[in-house]
This record gives C-alpha cells, structure tokens and sequence, in this order.
C-alpha cells in the first residue's frame, strides 16, 4: 500500500507535509443531496451559537489519533460529506472551510458543496492559519479535546495566540450533540493472539513497557494507541474493518507493572481474562475519567510525572492529568519500537503468512494470464474479488490489510484510486494493470503491488517499468550501516528516476506490523522518517512511477531488516534488507538491456526463489506458467 | 574543513549526536599543572556554597552561542584545561565531569586531571542524565543564562524535573567571579561590507527581515547570532580570529523596520554610522537590559509576541522579556536563510574568491611537487605556512577561515587533528598529505581538502581514494528535485563506500558564509540535516576514509546549488551543484580502471576546467607542472 507520509511519528497523518496514499472509502457513492448538509451546518452553527463558540474545529480523526477510524469518529465526512481519511474542517458563523492535502483535491470537490464550504490545501495554508486570517481577535474556537493531540493544539495556539484568537476545550462535541443516528461505537470481542506468532508473553512484554516507563523516570505511562494495546497484551479485537485491534485505552503502572485496561469487561472474553492474569485490569471505558483523575492524585504523592506521547496520544488525558495536580511528560509510547522490532517467532510467522500471501497472487498471476482479455468481461472490480477468492482459500487469512487499490490504464496514474462498481474499467490489451492490496492472516500482515502489462506493453512502458525496477532493487540490494535512517534508504530507491527527471510524490515504504496495523511507526521509508534501521524492522519497498493521462507503475515487496554479520572498517554493524514477498515480477515489462549485472542477478535470484517456493504446490498448468513468468533474463 | 554536525540548526554543537570536526586550539602546549586546576576547583566549590548552589554548569559556549568564541568566553578551557571546540563541564559538591564527544576522548584525558574530573561521552550520557545520576532529589544547580538556550534548558529540565533536581538561573556566573585575570571581551572596530559583495543593500535586507518577522505576529525578533547581524547591516568586524563578525546583538522592530544595534559606539566608524541611516540605533551594550525590558512592555502594549530563536540564542533574552509580562515565541533567526542562499553578486564575489584561492593552492601543489622529500626538511607546520604565503599573496586575503589541518600519514586518519610546533610529523616519500584549509578574502570564504601521494602510492591507497573520489563525484554531479534535504544528498556520496563496508563518521558537507563564517546554517549535507537545499545555497562536498593507523583520505570543495532550467516528470524543478574550487585532484592516486564513463568525464572536465583557468597565469614551470596534473584520464 504505497504511502507517502512519513511514518516516525507512528501514526499517518498530513502535517509531515507529504501525503499518504489513502483509499478507504469509495466517494462516488457518497454524494449526498447538498440540502442535508447545509441543514447539518447550519444546526451546527445553531449549537455553537448556543454554547458561546465563534467557531469549531472538525478533523478527521478519533480519540485513539488512528488511520483507520470507526463510523462514529467519521464527524467530518457526516458534516461536509468529504469521506477521505485526511482532513480538517473549520466552521465559523460566516464561513466554513474543509482543508485537504493535493491528493484530495479532486475528491474534495466532488464531495462537499462549494456554497457550503470553502476547499484549501493544508499544505499550503492548515487550520491554524484559515483560522488566523478569518477570524477576529477575541474569537472563541472550540475544540474537542479528544480529537487532537497536545503537539496539534499546541501548533495552532502559535498561530492564534498572536491573533488574540482563543482556543476553547469543548466539553462535549457539538457535531455528536446533533448527530441524529451516529453509529454506535463498535464493541467487538477481543481474542487472544498465540504466543507461537507473538514469540513474547503479555507479562513479559508489560515488564518491557512498565521498565521503559520508569527508565523515562514517569510513574506511569498511558497508551492509547490500539495496535500498542494488542502488541503489548498480546490480544488482537475486530472493531475496524483492515486493523485487528479493539479500540480501547491503557496505563501502564511502571513501578508495580500493574496495567489498567480500560475496556468494556464483557468484551473480554473468560480465556483472555485468565490468560492476561491478575496484574491485568479490566475495566469499562466510562471509568476512565475517573481513573486517569486518579493516576494524577498517585502521581502527586509520588512527586513523578506520568507519561503521555504527545504526538501521537489526545490531549484530553493531559489536561484531565494536569486539572488533578500532575505532571505531563511527552515520551514516545513505550511499546512503539518494541512493536516495530519483530521477535524471530513474529519474523518466522510473517515470512510464512507472505508465502501463503505471494502464492494466491501468484496463483491469481496465472489465471489472469489465461483469461481473454477481448471479451471485456474482466474489470478492476472483478479482478479484485478474483484475487479475494484465491487469497480466501488459505484457512488463516481473515481479510484485507485495507481497500485494494485496482487501477488499469490511466487509473493507475491516480495514485489514491479506488475503482467503484458502477465505474470500474474494463481490463483490456494495451494497458497497464496496477494491483495493490494485502491480507491479514493470523500470523501475519501482507501489502503487496505488482503492475502488470495486459497484451504487449510499450517500449516507453517497458523503459518505465524497468526505471522503477532499478529503485526497487537498489533498495533490496542494499547494504547499510546500523544507524541508517529511512530518509538515507529512500534516496538509494530514488537516485535511478532522479537521473531521468522522473519522481514519485509519495515515500518509498513504511513500517508494517505482525497481524496489526499495515501503517505502522514509527520506521518507514520517505524523505521526512529519520527513525534509525534496526535490525527485525519489517518496511514495504515500493518506489513507482506516475505518468498523468496514461498510466502508472508500482512495484512493492515487504523486506524484513536483517543483519549481515560484517562489520563495517569503522566497526558498525552492517544491515540489509531480506525480501519477504515472493510473487513474479512481470518479465514482459522489464527491458534487460537497461539492468546492470548485479540487479540481473537479483532479479534471477529473486525469481529462482519464487519459483522454488510454490512450483510444487500448485497446479501444473500454473507451474508451467510460473517455469516462464520467472525464467532467467 | 570536515564537518561531522548537521548545521541545520545554523549552529555547531555535539547535541545532534554527530560530531563536528574541530581544530581550533592546539593542546599540546595547554597542559598546565593539576594544582592550578585543583586551586581553581576549589575556589569554585567555596563560592557556589556561598552562592547556595549544589552544583553549576559550564559548557562550552558564549553568549552568541557561536561554534567559535573569544578567549574571555573559554570557561570550560579555564576551569578545566579541556580546549576542546564541544564539552561541558559539571561540577558539584563531590565530584566534576567533562563531558566530550568519541573525538576528543584522547585529548580531554590528556589535557585534564582525573582525579578532579570524571571523563564521559556526551552522546552516551548528556550533561541532564549525570547531573540526575549524581544529585540527591531537592539539589539546586546553577547555570548562566548567557550560555543555554531555551532548548538545552528545556532538554535539562526534562532530565532533571522528574527526578526533583532544581535548575537555577545563576544572576552572575561564579566562575567569572573567581577567574583572574580575565581575558577583556573583544572591541574591534567595524568595517562596511562593500555593496559591490554584499549585492542588496543594509536597508533592503532590514525591509525582508522586518516583514518576515511582521509575518511571523511578532512585534520584533532578536537577533543574537553575530554573522546574522553582519549579514543584515553590511558589516564586518574583528571580534574572532577565523569568523570576520563584531559580537553584538540586535532588535529589528517589525512595523517600524528600526534596528537597535548594542554594540559599543565607539567602535563603528562614522561611515558605518553613515551608511546605516536613522534607522539603525546604534546603543552601547549596558544598556541591553534596559532595552529588552523595554520591548517587552511594548509587546504587551501591542499584544503581540515577540520572536527568539530558541535554538540559537540565549535563554537570557527569553527570561528578560517573560519577566517584562511579554509572550516569546519561537521562531528561526530570520536572517538566516536570507544568508544562506547567495544573491548574483554574492555567488560572483565566492566565485572569484575561489578561483584566487584556488590558484594560490594550485602553485603551492606545484611547488610541493618540487620539493625535495627525502632530505626531512619538510613537515607539517612547514607545508602549511607555505601555503599560507601562497595565499597572503592576494590583496584581498584576510586570513585563515579556520586552523589549517595539515596532516600526514598516520596522523591523516585522526580526523580533527592539529599539528602542532613541536610535534609535527616530516612529509616524506610513502605516505600521504592531507590538507584541510580555506581563506577570508574581502569577496569570499573558502575551504577545500586535498589529499596528495609523496612518493608512489600503494594500490590500496589508490583504491581508497579512487572509492572517495567516487563518492565526491556521485554529490558534485547530482541533479535533484528541488525540495531535497542534505540528508538525501548525504546518502549519493556515501553509497559508494557503503558498498565496501567503508564510511566516514562525519557529515558530507556544511553551508559556508561569505567572507562569514565557514561553518554557516542551516543547509547541511548529512544523515541529520533535513533543511531543503535551494539555489543559491553554498556547501562543502567533502567526503572521506580514515584508516586508523595508517592514512586519511578526503576530497572537498565547494559547491553552488543551481536550477539546471529543467522541470521532472512531476513539474518540479531539476537542481544541480557547479563546483567553486578550482585545484588539481592528485591523479596518482586515482585508479582509472575503477571509474565509470561518466565519473571519467566529471573528472576529465573539471581539470580541463582548472587547467583553462589558470596557465595563463602562472610561471611556465607551474604551467608545465598543471598541464601532466590536469591531463585527461
């Protein structure tokens, strides 16, 4: 799934400055009758008016700051009818605004009314500065507290404190108080992940945090990030539709090592609560208030602070801290790198869930490749649910990692498509087909993108495909120092496009957890991730190439970040990166003339390794296939 | 002159993890005895218990927070006997640390006494962790505001905060109080920047700086870093030995466009005076409190903040001005990148300067050639002078930019070493010569590296450098996106060394000032540095391999940023570096074999370059000498 924000911080947003590939929600559909949303609006302005608020603040987040929202938390696509998954509106008494980054640009205006909302690039001018230049001194703007974290609000007072503009906490949401019919939150049951895929008991892995905790000199750290809480606890939940997690939050004690979990109790199945044990305490959400008032009571008596990640946490638990007395450390969460650095028993079982994956795809490779493209049946839409069906067959797999991207032709210029029903293009000869998607299964995440020329490609295709070939070898083949950060890995991938005046907007990859997030922090591959390269690291590699009007190319295998055993001369560690997709790159479109020795031999290699792994299971008209789809160049 | 440090943030410190190459003091001669030390440990101990203080603070650094400061501002060298460009010290009631980087591990355990100093590595435990390792809960420790910024105090307290350790703002700095025979600050006089370098007039720049600073919502900025405020007036002074500044201070008022300058009147001539007009206020520096104070209340009779750099300047300022009821907000030096990128007259005035630079090293290489290596007569500290004559034979040469590193052999892989009178090692045949220097001229700053071969080099010699000269040739012919940061560039020049397990621990490249500083922000080339690089920005291209024991190799010039007239695929313009040094790179060093098609071409034509700018004018036998060391591969 090609992303293109930086993902150190662990979390996807927009304010890193450079946008992230994002396809949940298909917009044709969406499109509402303009009368409903100027009744929302102005009820809206109704309700602000009534609490004494000169304006309200709309983003597109919930209060765990995720990717990957809930229906409920979906208060700015209800507003405006914007439905991608970055975003921010602002609505004054007179005007309104929805704020989006380049990639949105389009769908922006197909989805909102322009009589209702103002559209402005938030890369060029964020809320902070609409706000500014819009509202007079003195304005009140509300807040939810729950929706934004301590570094975002801190952001926009520097931009309206100057102003005299005042920023209110809202004590209750404004769009949930008229919300007629909001989605009730999702309370799926939480199960427990076996400790075979895990490699590191819950206990263990709570001592790890609660000693990071104490380390940090904090009495106390509160996590609220969800995929944190499945790591750490070694549980995995079904409230969002892609990310296995249950939205829920968790303070984790660091002298005593004791955790409050703060979940809806009857979602917790007896097994889970047995296998958590005692020092685990569950506890509905509704008390949450009440406990985190009571952590700032324990933190006074203890002259310590409690620790929150500013980045990446709301700020409500920090005023809620601070109202009772204690002090607020920013500290990353503590489980962030521990969850990035996959054990050997997470490295076995991703490895093993990317065979599985790599043999649907390339099971799919070998239907597509029999189909008759002339008829017209075959569409971006039909091929997807193909590829679903093959991947369906494996008895772990448990759905998709997030909305598969389907692009033919000039689709797959559009970096963020997704292919609708009524709208799906026809697969035919001559074009391009660009496919990314991925599977969780319970042993492991997958993302993957192969493009793949239907009929006989262009020589300019070829060239292209080839160009992006480059980038993604000269990441693969890479040798690094321990120390390396992700913006350095990035321009290896680069540095072969950048010779021919060619780009691509997004970032090379980004971190990838073990049946959990497919975004995940905080390493990841693009010009703005300083995060350092450590070995267990899992990151996709999918540099790509975008020609507007004609087609796109992306190519994308998940790499694991290993150690060679060498030393460097000046006695660093030297890294590499060992590729776990396996699934044949198309031959058809790679031009061998423009390829190295060494990047033939990884291509070989590469597709040795492909055709070892699956020619023995499966079909014989399949095997004869991949003998061809990976023969050496 | 190699830099280790990202500059990003327009200073030199260790904080940033990296180390900077530094040079400045030779320690040989610095040793004094411990009894001075221990006397001055002593006195220091009784007046900060007559001062209530349980420890106190001494960095490296001066009240402009400048990578060079005048000898009054040695403090730490004072106290300690450490010389070292990057440190600090602790001192508390039972025990004292100098805290230094890896490359001054020798050295600080040369030049102190371990059984009034404990040694340790800053970028393993920083100043906050001993401090909070060795105070008991309750500790008051001074330190001077003069010599923090906000960010380091902040840093600090974050370490000493949760463990109950006190930070306190010592109003007079106790070691002043006990240094005899202090140094006087430095009173040099001022001189105009002729316009005809400078390209923009004083009261233009003063406009641009207003305005930004206006944009900004401040009421004004405070400029305390000193090549800033030449930068703005046109000035240049004689405060340093290798930086031409005047340490001073400004105000710029935002709706106003006044300057307050606080520099002593008496050391601006009446040209100066003359030329700066009305709306620069020259005010003597006691007065410096009085001012900001009042500014303060004028930033609360406007409502309006006012603007510090929190990472570049002294808390001192922020402290004065919160005091005086006035909001501070962080904001970049506002000069600083109006500094960076050099306008036409700028770009033609280093340029110059460089080809003059150039010509003088070219004939001392010449000269060197010549030489008779066999007699001994030849050493480091000989080598360097005579390449100084070569320079101080250009009228407008002002001096070294920074402390010549001139090393041979062995010594050539300790990266900031200096030679000093006594010891300095006799160039003779079998090894090689590192010579790392640069020159103030009126019209420029330049610094550049050769590595040279006495005698016949071995094939790893060749190799090595061939493998550098690799890495220099990947930056100087890159061409890039605009938008690009150092650390992208960074990564083109170490790759080809990555690929043999080589690398160098220090940055590729830093922005250089003209006829400023030779260490300039914020652009910088390496793995920490992620300002965008943009037209107009000069920096060194100066990679290198150090083999301890042995030799060390680098290779630097300087290099202009420069739109190459053409957009990417993506609309984005194409950027590229044009070399500015103009010197022979020693070709018997270079294995041909080892060099690609287009690295060949690079080379062939810079020397044809270096070759056509200079036979004309110089004698026949330097001809002679140019002509076999710039012919084609």
């Amino acid at each position: 799934m090609a992303v293109i924000v930086c993902h150190c911080s662990g979390k996807n947003n927009t304010k890193n400055g450079v946008p992230t590939v994002h396809n949940r929600i298909s917009f044709t559909n969406m499109k509402k009758s303009s009368e409903i949303y100027r009744q929302r609006l102005e009820t809206l302005r109704a309700e602000l008016k009534r609490e004494g608020l000169d304006g309200f603040i709309v983003p597109r987040a919930d209060s765990h700051q995720g990717e990957e929202v809930p229906a409920c938390a979906e208060r700015l696509a209800w507003l405006t009818g914007f439905t991608g998954s970055a975003g921010i509106a602002v609505v004054l008494k007179g005007r309104a605004v929805v704020l989006t980054d380049g990639r949105y640009s389009i769908q922006v205006k197909k989805e909102t009314d322009h009589t209702l909302f103002s559209r402005g690039d938030i890369t060029k001018k964020d809320a902070g500065e609409w706000i500014a230049e819009y509202s007079s001194e003195g304005a009140e703007i509300g807040f939810d507290p729950w929706l934004h974290t301590p570094e975002q609000i801190e952001s926009l007072r520097e931009k309206l404190v100057p102003k005299g503009i005042i920023l209110r906490d809202a004590e209750i949401n404004p769009v949930d108080e008229i919300w007629q019919n909001r989605p009730p939150p999702p309370v799926g049951t939480v199960e427990l992940y076996p400790l075979r895929y895990a490699g590191i008991s819950s206990s263990e892995k709570i001592r790890c945090v609660a000693e990071k905790t104490r380390d940090s000199g904090a009495c106390a750290a509160i996590i609220t990030m969800p995929d944190s809480i499945a790591w750490m606890l070694n549980i995995r939940g079904s409230d969002l539709r892609y990310t296995p997690v249950a939205l829920s939050f968790a303070i984790v004690h660091a002298e005593s090592r004791r955790v409050d979990w703060f979940i809806t109790p009857d979602r917790v199945p007896q097994e889970v609560h047995k296998a958590l044990g005692k020092n685990v305490c569950i506890t509905g959400p509704h008390s949450l208030w009440h406990e985190v008032t009571k952590l700032a009571g324990l933190a006074v008596e203890k002259q310590k602070p409690v620790m929150l990640d500013f980045k990446n946490s709301s700020i409500w638990f920090k005023n809620v801290l601070e109202s009772g007395g204690a002090s607020v450390i920013s500290g990353r969460d503590p489980c962030i790198l521990y969850k990035a650095v996959k054990n050997e028993a997470e490295q076995e079982a991703m490895a093993c869930s990317h065979r599985r994956d790599g043999l649907a795809l390339t099971r799919f490779l070998a239907w597509l490749e029999g189909e008759d493209k002339a008829t017209g049946t075959l569409t971006e839409i039909s091929v997807a649910e193909k590829l679903e069906e093959f991947r369906r067959q494996d008895s772990l797999y448990r759905g998709p990692s997030f909305a598969t991207i389907s692009a033919f032709g000039v689709n797959g210029a559009v970096v963020h498509y997704r292919a609708s029903n009524e709208g799906a293009a026809k697969i035919k000869e001559g074009g391009l087909l660009l496919l990314d998607s991925g599977g969780q299964y319970e042993d492991g995440t997958t993302d993957v993108t192969r493009t793949v020329a239907i009929g006989k490609p262009s020589d300019d295709m070829r060239r292209h495909f080839t160009l992006v070939l480059k980038s993604h070898i000269a990441l693969a083949d890479a040798e690094f120092p321990e120390g390396t950060i992700g913006t350095q890995i990035d321009m290896l991938a680069r540095r072969p496009l950048w010779q021919f005046d060619m780009d691509y907007a997004h970032g090379t990859g980004h971190g990838v957890g073990c049946f959990l997030a497919v975004h995940e922090g905080p390493a990841g591959l693009s010009p703005k991730c300083t995060e350092k390269l450590m070995p267990g690291m899992i990151l996709s590699n999918e540099p790509g190439f975008y020609l507007e009007g004609y087609y796109g190319i992306r190519i994308e295998n998940l790499v694991l970040a290993e150690r060679t055993g060498r030393l460097n001369h000046l006695g660093v560690e030297m890294l590499r990166f060992r590729t776990l997709t396996l699934v044949p790159l198309d031959r058809n479109l790679i031009n061998a003339d423009m390829l190295n020795e060494r990047e033939k031999h990884w291509l070989n290699s590469y597709h040795n390794q492909v055709r070892q792994t699956y020619r023995d299971v499966i079909s014989k008209d399949e095997a004869t296939w991949l003998k061809q789809a990976t023969a050496p160049l």
